[in-house]
């Protein structure tokens, strides 16, 4: 029998504010409407009922299971990855996309075939491992109106930076990003007691 | 260029109830803890704040995309089904079920396997199409604590019933229902004014 997974916390909350561990170093909007400008971030676990007084916007995301991700993969992925939280990762990015209606209205095999087949999502994201941690938030179905479909936070130490930038420059040179009609990207660093 | 879906509502909530539109002629639980009693089903376009005077349960759902479908798979089912509502339609079933958390823990392929290589989840329905219309609504990334994973809703004519019978027996017998560890069964009649 293979072990249960142990039950981790898989709603979370990003707040734009003014306070917050993560300080924001450049935020800008590739494509759709932007984000209101904030100075941190902060990440709650769980949903917040309200923005905190000064904060200009939260946005919420789920973990669920894997969409794409076939068993070879996902044994590599998981031999390789580390989690979030190592304190040599000080920059972080947050990157919240929304993909287009036609991208939802296909079927499964057509959406691994752009995902996986012509896009090399799972193969780009596994060579960037385990240097740059990943959590990928669905938002999807947590309603019909919530502002992106997926929030994908990342992790790196500042010597990692130059893979980082190299991993979402292949990602938004793919067939799959086609599909994306909203993007913000909004860097971070810990920000130092 | 495919053209766009049109929108269309996609949070829905059951509700079990003393009025509604659909009567209950009987309801069991299969697995895991039952449901309270209730007398009537209503469909509410979205979510409600809170449960109406006399309401014993609510369910919530989203329809989403397909997550098992493939392009000819998607081909057949749309080309066969008709949508919920037909007049002579006046037998209905809510099916509540849930899945273990070693499903959800499956990559993609594996439980694609066992959906369709091994339970013949998508030829099972397709089988009994036009006669079943059914509406599949997903639960488990509303959030954390919804009591169910999926609801599907079907709705047929009562010269129908002994072929939705065979339906539910032949994916109750398959590999994949052995995932599943809480399921309800609610059989519906259309009221008489």
């Amino acid at each position: 029998m293979p072990s249960l997974p142990i039950p981790t916390p898989r709603l979370f909350t990003f707040v734009g504010d003014t306070t917050g561990p993560w300080r924001v170093e450049r935020a800008h909007c590739l494509a759709g409407d932007p984000l209101p400008a904030a100075s941190r971030v902060s990440i709650v676990a769980g949903f917040i009922a309200q923005l905190p007084q000064g904060a200009t916007w939260s946005l919420r995301g789920i973990t669920s299971n894997e969409r794409y991700v076939e068993q070879t993969e996902k044994a590599a992925l998981v031999s390789k990855q580390q989690g979030l939280g190592r304190p040599t990762a000080t920059r972080a990015a947050l990157i919240p996309i929304r993909k287009k209606a036609a991208w939802w209205a296909l079927p499964q095999d057509a959406r691994r075939e752009i995902f996986e087949a012509r896009s090399r999502h799972i193969e780009i994201g596994l060579r960037y491992l385990p240097a740059v941690a990943r959590r990928l938030h669905h938002c999807r179905d947590l309603g019909v109106d919530e502002p992106f479909d997926f929030l994908t936070w990342f992790e790196y130490a500042p010597g990692d930076a130059a893979a980082f930038e190299e991993l979402l420059a292949a990602l938004r040179s793919s067939a799959e990003w086609k599909y994306v009609d909203r993007e913000m990207d909004i860097r971070l660093a810990r920000a130092t007691p």
